[in-house]
């Protein structure tokens, strides 16, 4: 049986956000609790795209807030299906935001989100692999494996001893 | 100088949300950024009752999301600061879910959330220590060093081979 | 028959809420409205963890606003069921709010909801007897049956000389 | 000193509002505490026509909630002041929902709210004296002294044999 | 066969909305798509009205915003559908902006929108005929059949050399 | 003096958006009014970038809505800056809808919006001119000035027979 492929290129999402009074908190910066709504809807259209099913939100890996971003910035959100594994997708998502009338533009932090696809039963149901073309996409379907078995580790689903993959981060043989 | 103490008791914090329309997919049920919009507010709530300070979210572990939450189901997220680091908090919630006509309670998901105590200005400030009193309390408090080690070597921010605590989890010297 | 009973513990709901922007007046204070919503919330959770049944909003008793709430503060909303009738249920919701920062934690008001328990088609079904247990408990359930009165008096579904419950408020035997 | 007097027309505030999805509950009928937020709303603005102030929600008399409002309704709510006490103001709101496609139209339920009215610093200051005109008015006008007496007994701020015009309602003289 | 007809006044709908934080941009003026947000409600209702049908937005014709409407400010709308062509109503819609405390009231635009009468299968369907009374109602019900041409010549969907009464606005003969 | 130029690619945004039940009718179908809503602010962020100033919006062309968008569905809106004149933009916005699990996407329509740029006080202020590059962005650029003309008359700004451009529409000479 030949799977179905699919290029990381075409599950590309571009969401654009302008930060409202809601979303911020007492010192005008946007909440991370908005933002990791935000993470959540472009990576899901994401997985959406690759699979052309419904998907649902498995996991979230480790996220850093590193600068604030303001009221009245504009957020950019993107994202694309990095790796396939069975019916889950690992998704990277890039955001970034701008102060426009400053000109000042920054990467505020990125993130991978892990979704299932599932059938209109709520069952999960396989999807298409991915197919890195550039390298930065070869770069993080490299990594997806390692990123898998830590968070199969962290989820208490698999022993540490039997994370090949993930040991390399500690430089252990 | 002898600096503050306050039990994690003292930032217990439990909020609860019915799943309105909005908060769904299209097979009705609760989207995972959504739930992570109100684990930032819980936390951050209960980081602000820790420090009587402005808070703002630094980072989130990896969270993973196991059961779906139906709509009409009613959400009730408990928070409370597990231990503090010079300016910054690790927040723990935990997460369940009730469908009250059929009587089903079950939990959903728990993660940890990690806030910095900041001024007026957005600067960092020190905040008090956190005190574990009961037996879950210690075992999340001695925890801690571990999953910051994490979160660091994953900020790249530490170098794999110095998280010393970390290690352990892979059961190695 | 022996009718069913539970205690009012069983019932007990918190909820906490951040006021937000959206939520405030031009004095950056939480509007009446916006916190009445969150009270009808609150109570609706309480009477169906009670029931265990969809429960709809039959009248709210007279609800005074004492003091101001202010954008930031921290909202906690505690709700039980005081007493049931057939198939209705009486909600106690106290609310408190508190400006982290400065310290200042006061109670800002309460308030009886009452709530009718109904079936798939809409119609009124029984709800189990609500126990008191404790002193606080036990006032709130004695004076149930005389809020009910005022209330029947209230939407003219009683007349006031039968109101015997009622008239000891205004000492006349 | 001549009191500055202002018609009970010059209040008269419309609002329409259609049942969104998250405006309801699992029967898909408008939540009790939706409607109390729009009630707020224009009971306000219609206490900010009659005394060109900023105005806060000093009480909500007893609200009963007789029909369900379906989603799709249109609700139309009608405000205006019955009466002014110094600072304070008295809003009779009366709500009308309407299911376009079948035609019905229906009355389901009105109301009584009191506003404050203040200044810039938050201070209750005087506003002009309302003026009813018509038989529907002036009965409203009439019967408001009695309504906030009893708001001042169940606010504990008046003594039950103190309340003249209200103990009427118990035919006591 | 005689068709139904219906004044323009049984169309008629007012709206009223507070300008919240969530609404306005960085200079605190209300935003142009909110403000059609409610254009759309509003003039959707008043279509309903007409017809007893489920309503689609079909078109909006040219609206120009000239004066800014600030925070808090309170947005009157006033819709009535003013001519019917088979399934589709023209609505004119009119808004007005008060800041209540200075107490400056002015009218800051007015539209056209085109809603199409549906059933529940989304088919058009034919509506009653629209009777204008007054003399505004007339004005804009003679000048709705130029204001059609417009938009089908703009929808490219009339030549423009068929477009008769159009052409009048040109003073072409 | 030279005028700063800056090209229409650098104006550029893409937004997406996830069709949520609160934005739909009871058909199920995406509302007019939330659209637009969505169109205002992808198109005053684009014009932000072109300007790098505060923007408001100042009109909106006639728009046309052809096919529903249900729920579920996922929208695109793109949007660019066609021309710019002294200190007002009109950006080009075009929107396409896809329902995902069935394949299908579909241009759904497009619109012009124009926006004036404005400095901190509020008054406007000029901003570089728009450089079409290839052909769509040089037909565009080429039509805004007929566009203006219409608006300008629809407005009562401009007499018909001053309108030169805009006859071309009706090919009269």
């Amino acid at each position: 049986m030949n799977k179905k492929k699919k290029n990381c290129a075409a599950s590309h999402v571009t969401m654009t956000e302008l930060v409202l009074p809601n979303d911020t908190n007492t010192l005008n910066n946007l909440m991370g609790g908005r933002l990791m709504h935000w993470m959540d809807i472009v990576s899901a259209i994401s997985a959406q795209k690759h699979s052309n099913r419904i998907v649902v939100t498995a996991s979230v890996d480790n996220i850093s807030f590193s600068r604030p971003i303001g009221l009245g910035n504009v957020v950019t959100l993107t994202a694309f299906v990095t790796r396939a594994f069975n019916s889950s997708m690992e998704v990277f998502i890039k955001v970034e935001a701008e102060d426009i009338p400053s000109g000042k533009k920054f990467e505020t932090n990125s993130a991978f989100f892990t979704f299932v696809a599932v059938d209109q039963t709520g069952r999960p149901i396989d999807v298409p692999e991915a197919m890195p073309e550039n390298d930065f996409e070869k770069e993080l379907y490299d990594g997806a494996l390692r990123r898998r078995q830590l968070r199969l580790v962290l989820a208490k689903r698999m022993k540490p001893e039997e994370a090949k993959e993930l040991k390399s981060i500690f430089k252990i043989d």
